[in-house]
């Protein structure tokens, strides 16, 4: 993770709130980081999301609201994982036909696709590659 | 303006909040409408957004903050007007060569193009026309 990385910074700070119980993350936003929150939102992973003005004119800040299920009296993040894989020194792309399964469908991939930043599944069903972005479980 | 007109619905709502010095409004969430919030909050004419799991499953909600500036100890709402161009009856697309000003540049006009939903000063930029959304000044 460093700063040349905004996509794996976003996955960074998620997981740090998370594994600390906090419900809130904030980092600064970006259009493809407000495409990647709006699937987390979609596909249940997250409560919500806010875009509000920064500090700095220009800077946008993105504010993720975390989601939590309890479980037998244990508070616990529903997301459990998040993993960067294609990387700005290594990118990793994929066909229609070879697009990889998060812990057979439980988990979900992003791709930045030519039809847009979408999951895994609505890839498959569209038959659209891409850049494989990141797993969430 | 009809529940036909998505975007057209959308437009209505903030122009009737905004004529009562209202400051939140909401709407259910869309992707358009979420890339619609976001050019709005970039360039200026709002505070920010939020996007929320609704009532009903799979039904977020877009909420809006709408800015005001004050003005010789009259407050008012930062976006003085909204109008829809292109609508489902009647598409409105422009080549990048005739894309509309806005009151000369003041307002914005918002096209979804192929590279994506951007403002008129985007997409002549980058030479690509398009779908003439709506405009808002």
């Amino acid at each position: 993770m460093s700063f040349s990385d905004p996509i794996a910074d976003m996955l960074t700070r998620i997981r740090n709130v998370a594994i600390n119980n906090g419900t809130m993350v904030s980092m600064p936003s970006s259009k493809i980081k407000v495409e990647i929150a709006q699937i987390l939102l979609e596909e249940g992973f997250i409560e919500g999301f806010q875009v509000v003005e920064g500090n700095k004119p220009h800077q946008k800040v993105l504010r993720i609201q975390l989601k939590y299920i309890d479980e037998r009296r244990n508070r616990r993040p529903l997301i459990s994982g998040l993993e960067r894989v294609s990387r700005p020194g290594r990118r990793v792309y994929t066909r229609s036909t070879d697009i990889p399964w998060v812990l057979s469908g439980i988990g979900i991939a992003i791709l930045s696709t030519p039809k847009g930043v979408m999951t895994d599944r609505r890839a498959r069903k569209m038959g659209v590659g891409g850049e494989v972005l990141c797993k969430v479980w």
